[in-house]
Order: C-alpha cells, then sequence, then structure tokens
C-alpha cells in the first residue's frame, strides 16, 4: 500500500473537493482520497505507487492544479 | 413577465453557482437563472412575480444564503 500526499490550488468549496475525490478516486489502484480543504492537502492511498503525472492529470481534469511543492 | 435579482452570500466557485441555478430554476415559473459569482447577483427571470421566500427557500436548499439587504 502506498499513501501520498499532494498540494491542490484552487478549491474553495465542498463541490471543488468531490470533483478532486472523485477525479482522483478514479484513477486505477486508488483506494482511498482524503481532502483537506482549508490546505488543499489531497492525500491519495493506492495499492501500489502511483505515478505523479496521472495524479496531476486527474487534478486538472478535475479543473484545479497541483502545487509544485 | 417579472425579472428580480437577489443577493446570494457563500458562493465561491462555479459549482456554486450550478447548484443556486439548479436550485432556483426548478422554481414553478421560473424561465430563467443568471448568477454573478464575484458579486452574488443572483437574477430570477419568471413568468409571474415570485414569492421571495420560495426564492429564499431553494437558495437555502442549494446551501447558501439570501442576503437581507
Amino acid at each position: 500500500m502506498s499513501v501520498q500526499t499532494y498540494h491542490v490550488t484552487g478549491m474553495t468549496c465542498g463541490h471543488c473537493v468531490s470533483s478532486v475525490s472523485n477525479e482522483v478516486g478514479a484513477l486505477p489502484g486508488v483506494t482511498d482520497v482524503s481532502v483537506d480543504l482549508a490546505s488543499g492537502a489531497v492525500t491519495v492511498t493506492s495499492e501500489q505507487p502511483l505515478d505523479d503525472a496521472r495524479v496531476r492529470e486527474a487534478v486538472e481534469e478535475a479543473g484545479y492544479e497541483v502545487s509544485s511543492t
């Protein structure tokens, strides 16, 4: 199991959290997505380590950005 | 035809705009809902003048508030 945290910018409300959770949660192997709206922290649990680029794409698909820091 | 503008607080993104538009747009007689996210202005076009209380209920149903001013 792998747990990785990303910082996502641009989320402003619970709907944004849902959008990000749904997109990232649909990635193959992802078993849990936890989003803290206030900090932008998105913690992704997956069966195997994820390719960061795939996570970034999913976040962008939802309409937000992964911060590079 | 009646056009009435309300001021809604708490909308932060396009998802919020959609939620308010959908709830208010579902009121009987409403033919158009236009939301300006920046100002919170929600302009409702309807066949007959609307009961403000019904509009307020719809906005609250979506999770937001009509400002009393």
